[in-house]
């Protein structure tokens, strides 16, 4: 059953936003009394269409608990192709929040004026592969940090680094108390820079190995939110 | 510095083929003397490019032993952008081999004169992405199976089922014998037909659970691939 995200709840009915009004009626060609699934505040319904196209609570689903962690993806700005696929795949494996952050060797820069404009379009993103992947939450995006930002952040904290030649990815996961929160940065096409580095390492980051493959930066985020997955699966 | 594989060793000099020869002059304007990495029966060289563009051994490098598992992706003939994507990432990931297979709910269908010229071009997608991930070979792309035709594969034979419940991935990654070599099937939108499962698993193939997260076809393969990187880690 496709899945929309309400955007109000007035009178046991969730409104949908625009796109899902287009999508339903252009896209899928629903009509009256058909079903879909509303997730409106983290529940999720069983919902039958009126003529207006508003969505009538049928049933409310019961509440799944879920274990899993909250996963802050933190990232740098990348060509639209790159980041927008890292939004989709991030949201499928589960990520929490992303962070998109200005890196030295990062070849985007963005207008203060375009910011706002980005962000709308990344959460867009974010919202249909939530609504795909059955998600009942969207990962949230911030404004863009300086690394400078990334200070006191509870949790685990992880730079997926191409200098570290240690300590792997494996070996820290697995000797690393339980946590609830992990942040992990990747870098850009040229790396995270060693002053970057050094900077993320005194507030509190601390640099791993993703073994010895070399990915395309839009491969890293993948790779390493599969791996949490997997580690943390019960 | 760049690297591309040669096509044949004639007197001390690679030859390469008509698309890296664009690619060196045309893309990335080199000139004689320049350097590239060319990579030659599982051999690693650097060379400098003689007036005719071919490449002449400078040095030879020293052989990497690796441990790593042969890994086979069995995948549905998928949409054209899903299935480049799986090609590109998977050679990135470490893949050794990938079989398409017909499959019941796969929408694709191929004729047998389009066939050849589609293994040409997937191959190249493959050369390419070795050539970026630096790999010293080249995923082998084989011709169309059909599921009867995967019998007696040696090695470990998964099945990423979403039909399964009780056995996931970890689980069973965690109690397996070592191995050299994986074969892993995944599905096409709509899944694996239970048909198709129970042949497959007549056939010697175990199915397993990814988890609960809803991922689109295109994603399980990159997922799968991560996570025999990270369980294999040393």
């Amino acid at each position: 059953m496709q899945r929309y995200f309400g955007t109000k709840l007035v009178d046991n009915k969730f409104i949908l936003n625009e796109d899902d009004l287009y999508h339903i009626k252009t896209v899928m060609r629903m009509k009256e009394n058909d079903l879909i699934e509303v997730v409106y505040d983290k529940n999720e319904y069983i919902c039958t269409l009126d003529n207006e196209y508003n969505a009538l609570i049928k049933e409310k689903l019961t509440k799944k608990e879920t274990k899993d962690k909250f996963i802050t993806l933190i990232v740098p700005l990348l060509k639209e192709q790159k980041f927008d696929l890292i939004l989709q795949k991030a949201t499928e494996l589960g990520v929490s929040s992303i962070i998109p952050v200005k890196m030295e060797r990062s070849i985007i820069k963005l207008d203060n004026k375009d910011i706002s404009k980005k962000i709308e379009r990344w959460s867009k993103i974010c919202k249909e592969a939530s609504e795909q992947s059955k998600r009942v939450d969207i990962p949230e995006i911030s404004k863009i940090h300086s690394i400078n930002e990334l200070k006191d952040m509870p949790g685990l904290n992880i730079i997926c680094s191409t200098s570290e030649k240690s300590l792997n990815i494996k070996n820290f996961l697995q000797h690393t108390k339980n946590c609830d929160r992990i942040n992990v940065v990747v870098g850009p096409e040229g790396g995270i820079s060693p002053k970057e580095e050094e900077l993320l390492v005194s507030l509190g980051f601390t640099r791993v190995s993703l073994g010895n493959r070399i990915m395309r930066v839009e491969t890293v985020p993948l790779y390493i939110l599969s791996i949490f997955n997997y580690e943390f699966m019960e």
